[in-house]
C-alpha cells in the first residue's frame, strides 16, 4: 500500500491535461490552487499506515487476501459497512475537509454488485472483467475517482431529447476492441488528482437511451480527456495566502472538475456496461444508496472540528462559559450526532446483495443525506452566530504582518489575555472557510440533491403497510387500497 | 410465559389500592379508563407467542437459559440492544400507543449493572439479592414498573432542603427485617396494573441525602402504598365512546400514576441500594440512558401508524396524490426514520459494563431522546395540516348514530365515494387522538425532560478532543485548554 | 350596544335548532357544553363598554354615524384595519380563546366590497340591499356567524361533480320573493349562539357551477336549519369539572358546529350574489384575506396568556430564574411578537378598495396565517417544554377535592412553599387546555389550511420583477420571461 | 442635494488613510476592491434624483424646511419610520448589496433624541450642537459612517478591566478647545468612503468607566485616524473577474473596517457625549432599536433579488415548473415578507421621543433583527438547493472566455435552448456571491449578534402582565409576584 509521499510522487506522472482559472496546469503537485487537494487525499493514504487509525482505514480483500485499503474494498459485513463510515469520519477529522475517495470507493461497490446481476440475468461477463480492474486497483493502490453526473442541459428533458445529444455522455462508436465516448461529467471530486476514472450513468434509462447506458474505467491521462477545474469560494488565498485560508494545508472542499471527454477510446476490458438500460437506474441507485450512506461519516468529521473551533473561538474572547454560548454548542453537537447516527443505522441495518457483498438499508441512508442538506447549514450557522461578526471583517493576515500596522492589528484584535492575536485569527479563518459557500453547497449536492433523497424516501417507505396499521388500530373492516 | 390472557387473569388476584377521578378502583379489568393500558400491555405478552414477532419479543435468559420474555432480558450484546429497539417498533406499530413495559426493563437492567458495581467497590452483596430477584421475574414473567421520578416540590432545592422532607422518596427506619419508605413517584406508567414495582432514586445524591439514595422492588399491591392514576386528554370518551376514543382497543398514552408510599416495608431482599448515594448518580444517569435508547423505537411504531393514518385520511378525501401531501408524507417518513437511526445508532454503538451486560452509547442515546421532543411534534402538525379541519369539529358518533341526525352526519362527512363515512371518521378519530395533548406531552417528558438530554451532551461531548483537532488545522502552535 | 349580559339574554328568544353528543340542545345558555363559548362571546360586548377598551372595540359607523361595535364595522382606514388587529389581541388576551366574531365580521366586510363590484359590472343591487342588512345588524348590535366552508366530498372534483350535489351548498329553486338552498357548511365556529348566518361561496366557481355561486344573511333560527355542534378536546369536562377546564369561565376554542341547510328560504332582500359565478373566488379571496389578517391578533392574545400561564408554572416550581427556562420563554415572546407584526403590517399596507373600504395586504395577510399554522405549535411544544411532565399525568380535581386522598395530592403536588397546590393545578390545567389537540388544530385550519396559503404567496409574489431585479444585477443582457 | 457622480467626485478630494491587504489605498475611487462598495453608496444619492424613488429617498428638513436626503432626516412621524424601512427594501432590490448609509442614518437619529434628553437632565447643551452639526450634514448632503463597535478584548471583562486600556475607544486628554480618544472602532461599514465618522460608545457604562462614554463626530481624513479595509469572500475575484464576481457593480457586502483612533483631536462643538456614563446604555439601545428596524427593509431587497435569480437559475435548466421548486420559491418569499412584516410593524407602532422624533417599538424592531439571522440563512440554503450543485463547482469567467477550451463551457454548461450558457453562469455566481460567508454573516451580526435580541425581548416583553393574565383566567385568587 501507497504512502501519503508515494502517492503525490505518482501523480508527477501523470499526463493528465487540465486547466484552470483559464491556464493548463502544467504540475498539478506543485499548484498552490490543487496542492491542498493533493494532501487530503493523500492522507487517506498515510492515515492507513498509523497504527492508531490502519483498523479502519485498511481491511482484507475478498479477493486476494491482502491488506488493501479500505478505499477498494468490497463490504463483506455490516461490520464493513459500520467502519466505512467511521473511516470517513476519522479522515474528517484529520483533514476538516472532502478527502475526494468515496465517489470511487462507492462507484467500485456498486459496479462490483451490478455487473454481478447483469451477467446473471443476460449472460455478459461484465463482473469477471470488473474483477480483473478491481484486483489491479486493489494491488497497486489507485485512486478512483467516480464520474457520474452529466451536465444534463434542459432537465424537463430526457438525454435523447436534448438539443444536443451529448449533454449526457454516451458511446458514439462500438468498435471491435471497444468503444468511443463522447460527453462530459460534472463536478467530479478529486478527478484531477486520481489514477483512474469509473464512469456510470446519471439516471435511469429507457430503450431509446441503450447508448447512454454506459459504465466503463479509464486512467485519468487518456488520450481525448480534459479536466477543467471549478472555482471555490476564496480559491485565490490559496495562491499568496497562508492563514487566511483557515486550512492551509488540506483546502476547504475537495476539488471538483468539469471532466470532457472527446471520443474517448475505452478497451472492452473497461467496459462494464453498455447498453444494458435496464439496469442504468439499479446503478444509480446503488450508487446513490452507498454514498449517502458516507455523509453522516464524513461530515460529521468535519462537524466535529467545527464545534471544536467554534468553542475555541468563544474562549478567545472570554465567552465560553456563557449559557447561550454552551447551549448552542450544545446543539450543534447534538445535530452533529444525529447525522452520524444515521450512518451508523443504515450500516447496521444492511443486508446481503446477490453478489455477497453488503448493502446499506437505502430508507436510512436518504434519510441521513437528508439530515444533512439541513443540519450542516444550522451547524454552521451556529458556528456563525459564537464567532462574531469579526468573521466578515477580519483584515488579511498581509495587514497583520504588515511592518507598519501589523501592530494595530495585534493589539485591536487581542482576546483574552493569554492568547497571541494570531491565534484567535488563525481560528477564526477556519470558520470562516469551513462555513461559506462552497463547503456548505457540497453538503446540499455532493450525493444529489435533496428532491432526489425525497424521492427514495417516498419509494421506501412503504406506506401502504403503514396504512394497514391504522386501519386495523382505528376499527375499519375492509381496508382500501391506495395506489 | 404468559399469554395476554394470562396477564390479564393474574390482574385481577392483585389487590391494589387505586383512585381515580375521586374514586376507588374496585375492579381495574373491568374498569373502561384501565383496560385500554392493561390490553396494550397485554399485547406485550400475547405478541411474544406470535411467531412473526418472538423472535423480537423473547430471549434466552442469561441465569437460566430458558426463554424468557425481553421486558425482563439483560442485553447481553449490541445485538439484544438493536433488538430491544426493534422490539419497540414492532409493539409500538400493532398498539398505536405506549405499552408502558419499557420503564421496568431499564430499570431492571440499569440496577443489575450498579448493584455489580456497589457490590466491587463497598463490599455489599446488592448484586446477588437482585439477581435473586430478577431470576423469580423472569420465570413468573411478570410485569415490573419502573418508579424513578419524585414530587420535587422547589426544584432549586435539594432533597433534603425541601420545606417537606417527604417530597422526594427516603428510609424513615431502619429494621433488623427491612427498611421502611416514606414519598411517592409521580408519572409512573403502567404502574397500576403491574405486578411489581422497582424503586430508584430520581437524581444524584450528597452524604446528606444518605436516606434518599435507595432502590428496592416490591409487590405494587403491598400494604400502605395507594395509586391515583392521572388524567388524560379525552379520558371520559373510553367511558362512553368507542369510535370517539380513535384507538378504543389499547388507548393514546401508557395510563400514568401518582403512586404514594404511606411508611412501606420493604424486606431486605429487596433492597438494591440504601444509603451508598455515591452511585445514586450513576443509577439515574443508566437508567436515563437506556430509557431514552428505546424511544426511536416505540415513537417510531407508533408514528408509522400515524404516517398510514394520515395517508388514508388523505385518499378518504381525496388527495393523497397532491404534490404537497406527498411531500408532508414524505417529511413524516423522514423524521420517523432519523428518530429510528438515533436507536438503532445508539445500539450499535454500545459497550459491554463491568456486570457483562451491554450499554448503548450515551451521547446518541441522549441525541435520540432530544430529537423526539421536536420531531413527535412535527409529525403531529403535519399529520393535523393534512387531516384538515375535521379534526377539531366532527360531531360526535352518538351523532353519527342517531336517528334522526345521524343521516346528516353521513351524509355530509362523506369524502370520495367509495369509502363510508364512518370509516373516514374513525381514522380523523385516530389522528386526533394521538396527535392531541397527553400523546405529545408524553414524547417531550418521558425518560426525562430536553433539558436533561442537553446536559447529558455536553458531558458526553468530548469537546477538548473537538478543539485540539481544530486547533491543529488552524496552524496554531500550542493548544490552550479550556476548563 | 348590547352588553354582554343583553346579549346572553336575547339568546334566550332564539329558537336555534342544535344537537350535541347525540342530544338536543334545549337551552343553550345554560348547557354546560356551550355557556364557555357564549361567554366568550359576551365578553366581546361587555369589554366595548370598558373605558379602557372601547377605543378598540367600537367604531363609528359610516353608514349611520353611530358608534357601533367594531364587529360589524367595515374598515374605512388603515387605522381602522390596526385597530382591527389590536381588538382581537385584547380580547385574546382577557379570554384566552375564541371569541368566534371575526368570522361574521369578515363576512360583512368582504361582502360589503364584493357586492358594490358585482353591481358595478353587472348593473345588479346587491349592494343596497347589503347595506340596508348592515344598518340592521350595526343597529341592533347583532351577532353574525360567518358560514364559508361546505363539506366538499371528493376535494379532487369540483362542486358540481360530486356524486352528492349537496356536497357544496347551493341554490335549488328560484322563487318570485326568494331563493331556497340546499346544503350544508363545516366548522361554523360561534354559530350556535349567533343571531345571524351570513353565507358565502366556499370556492371559485365556473358557469357549471352558477347555482352554487351563492350569498346570503338568515336568522339563526330559521325553518329547515338543523346545528350539529362538534367535540372539542376534553369536552366534557365542562360537563362535572371546573380546575380541570383550565379556563372554564371561555373554553379553549370558539364552539365549531356543522350546519345543515334543508331548503332553507331566503327572500331576494337577503340575498347578496346569486349565479355570479365570475366573482365568488374575488369573495372567497377578499374574505379569506381579511379573516387571516386577524390570526397575529387574536392568537397572539392567546399566546401572551400562555407565556404568563408558563412563566407562573415555572415560578411555582421554582425554577423561573434557570437559563434556559429565560431562553425558551424569550422564544415564545419572539414567536408571538413575529405573529403579531404580520398583523400590523397587512393592515398598515392596505389600500382602499373601489366600495371604499380598506383592504389589507394580502401577501403579508397569507404570510402572517402561513406563520400562525407553525409558530402557534412552536409556542405550545415549548409551554409544555417547561411546564413538565404533570401536564400529561396531574389527577383530576375530584381526587383534590377528595375526603381521603386530597391531602395526598396537596402534599405531594406541591411546588414552591408560598404557593398553593391547587394554584399550581390551575396554571397547570390551563396550560393543558390551551396547547391540546383541538386548540392548535383551529391555529392550522381556521382561514384556511395552510396551503391555501402557499397558492396566495405564490399568486401575489410578483416574481417575474424580482427576477427582473436579478437579471439586472447579473449583468444579462436580454431577460427571459417565465410563465 | 449630491448626485452619486458628485458624491463620488467627492471622494477624491479625501485625504483617508486606509490599507488593504498590506498596501496603502491610494485612490480609493479607482481600487477595484473598494470601487463596488462606492458605488452602492453612490446609488443611494442617484436614486434620490429618480422620480420613481424620490419620495422614499428624500424627506423634508424639520430643520430647515429644506428636501434632504432621507439618509440625513430625523423621522417625525410613524410615516416617517415606515418610508425609512422602504428606501432601504428599494435600494436593496436595485443594488443587491449592502449600501452602507444606515448605520451613520441611526448614529445620527439616536444622538439627535439622547443629547436632547441628556441637555434636559444634566443641563448641557450637546443637543444644540448637534443640531448645528446635523444642518451642515443635511445641507452639504454628506455620507456620515456610524462607528459604534470597539474590538473589546476579553468579553468577560468591562471596559475598564482590560488589559489594554485602549480596548474600548476612550478621552484620553479633555483640552480646552476639544479631547484627545484613543482606541478603535470595528466593523465599521462604509467608513472607507464616507465623509464623517460618527462615534457612539458601544455598551451601558458604569461610573468607573466615564471616560469611555463619549460621542462625537469627525471627518473621515482627520489626522491620527487610520482604516484597515477588511477582507470579504472572495475579494480578489473584484481584482481581475467580472462574471465570477456575481455582483460586479455594487458587490457583495458593505465594506467594512477597522478604524484606529491614534490619540485623535475632537473640537468640542463636535462632542455630543463626554463622561455622562448613566446615558451610554441608553444610546446604545436607542441606536440599536433604530438599525434592526432596518433589516426587514435591506435584507428583504437583497432577498427579492435572491429570489428572483432562484427563479431564473431554474428557469434556466428547465426545472421552474416542478412543483418542489415552485413550493421553495413559495418558501423564500414567505420568509422575505415575514422579514419586512417585523420591520413595517415595528414602524407603525411607533412612538414619539421627548425630542419629538418618532422611535420604533423596540420588542418588534427586536424581533425582526432576531428572524433576519434565521430567515437570510434559509433563504440561502433554499436558493442553493434549487441552483444545483454547479453553484459549487463552476469553473472560471477566464475558462468560459478561453481560445482553446471556452466551447467546452459553453457546450457543458449550457440549460435550456434558449438561453444562453454565459447568461446561465452569471445568474449562478449572482446566487453564489449572495448567499455565501460574508454575505450571511453580516445578516448574523450586523446591528448586533442575535443574544444581543434576546436580552431585549426579554426586557421588552413585559412578563408579568402576561402572568397576571394568565393567573386571572386559570381562576387563581392571589397573583404572586416574580422578580
Amino acid at each position: 500500500m501507497k504512502t501519503g509521499k508515494e502517492y503525490i510522487d505518482s501523480l508527477r506522472d501523470l499526463k493528465t491535461i487540465a486547466y484552470y482559472m483559464g491556464e493548463r496546469v502544467d504540475n498539478m503537485v506543485e499548484n498552490p490552487a490543487i496542492r491542498p487537494h493533493i494532501n487530503a487525499a493523500a492522507a487517506t493514504y498515510e492515515m492507513a499506515h498509523d497504527p492508531l487509525h490502519e483498523d479502519l482505514l485498511t481491511a482484507t480483500s475478498h479477493l486476494t487476501g491482502e491488506r488493501i485499503s479500505r478505499f477498494t474494498h468490497i463490504p463483506q459485513s455490516t461490520d464493513d459497512l459500520v467502519k466505512k463510515v467511521k473511516t470517513l469520519r476519522a479522515i474528517g477529522q484529520n483533514t476538516g475537509t472532502c478527502f475526494q475517495r468515496c465517489v470511487g470507493m462507492d462507484g467500485l461497490i456498486a459496479v462490483n454488485g451490478v455487473t454481478y446481476e447483469i451477467d446473471q440475468q443476460k449472460g455478459t461477463n461484465y463482473h469477471q472483467r470488473f474483477l480483473e480492474y478491481l484486483k489491479m486497483i486493489q494491488t497497486e493502490d489507485l485512486m478512483v475517482a467516480g464520474a457520474m453526473t452529466d451536465p444534463k442541459g434542459d432537465r424537463s428533458l430526457s438525454p435523447s431529447k436534448q438539443s444536443d445529444p451529448d449533454l449526457y455522455l454516451h458511446v458514439v462508436e462500438r468498435r471491435r476492441d471497444g468503444i468511443v465516448v463522447r460527453g462530459a461529467k460534472a463536478h467530479m471530486t478529486g478527478g484531477i488528482n486520481s489514477h483512474e476514472i469509473l464512469v456510470m450513468p446519471t439516471t435511469g434509462m429507457g430503450p431509446e437511451e441503450a447508448d447512454y447506458a454506459v459504465s466503463f474505467a479509464i486512467p485519468a491521462d487518456v488520450p481525448g480527456m480534459l479536466f477543467v477545474f471549478g472555482r471555490q469560494t476564496n480559491d485565490t488565498r490559496k495562491e499568496d495566502c497562508q492563514i487566511d485560508q483557515g486550512n492551509a494545508q488540506f483546502g476547504i472542499v475537495g476539488g471538483e472538475s468539469l471532466v470532457i471527454f472527446n471520443d474517448v477510446f475505452v478497451p472492452w476490458e473497461r467496459v462494464f456496461m453498455c447498453g444494458e438500460y435496464e439496469f442504468a437506474g439499479l446503478l444509480v441507485e446503488r450508487f446513490a444508496t452507498y454514498h449517502r450512506q458516507n455523509y453522516g461519516g464524513c461530515k460529521t468529521g468535519l462537524a466535529d472540528v467545527l464545534v471544536g473551533a467554534t468553542l475555541a473561538a468563544a474562549q478567545y474572547q472570554g465567552v465560553d462559559r456563557a449559557a447561550h454560548i454552551r447551549d448552542k454548542i450544545v446543539e450543534m453537537v447534538h445535530l452533529t450526532e444525529t447525522l452520524y447516527s444515521g450512518s451508523i443505522a443504515c450500516s447496521e441495518e444492511g443486508h446481503k446483495l446477490a453478489s455477497g457483498q453488503y448493502f446499506p438499508n437505502p430508507l436510512l441512508a436518504n434519510t441521513t443525506k437528508l439530515n444533512v442538506t439541513r443540519f450542516m447549514y444550522e451547524i454552521s450557522r451556529l458556528a456563525q452566530d459564537i464567532t462574531g461578526g469579526l468573521i466578515a471583517t477580519l483584515p488579511s493576515e498581509k495587514d497583520l504582518k504588515h511592518p507598519e500596522i501589523g501592530k494595530y492589528i495585534e493589539k485591536y484584535f487581542k482576546g483574552i489575555a493569554d492568547v497571541p492575536t494570531e491565534d484567535r485569527i488563525r481560528i477564526v479563518r477556519l470558520i470562516e472557510n469551513m462555513t461559506g459557500g462552497t463547503a456548505l453547497a457540497e453538503a446540499m449536492h455532493g450525493a444529489g440533491s435533496p428532491q432526489a433523497q425525497r424521492i427514495m424516501v417516498l419509494r421506501q417507505a412503504n406506506l401502504e403497510h403503514k396504512k394497514r396499521l391504522a386501519i386495523k388500530l382505528a376499527g375499519i373492516k375492509e381496508p382500501k387500497e391506495s395506489t
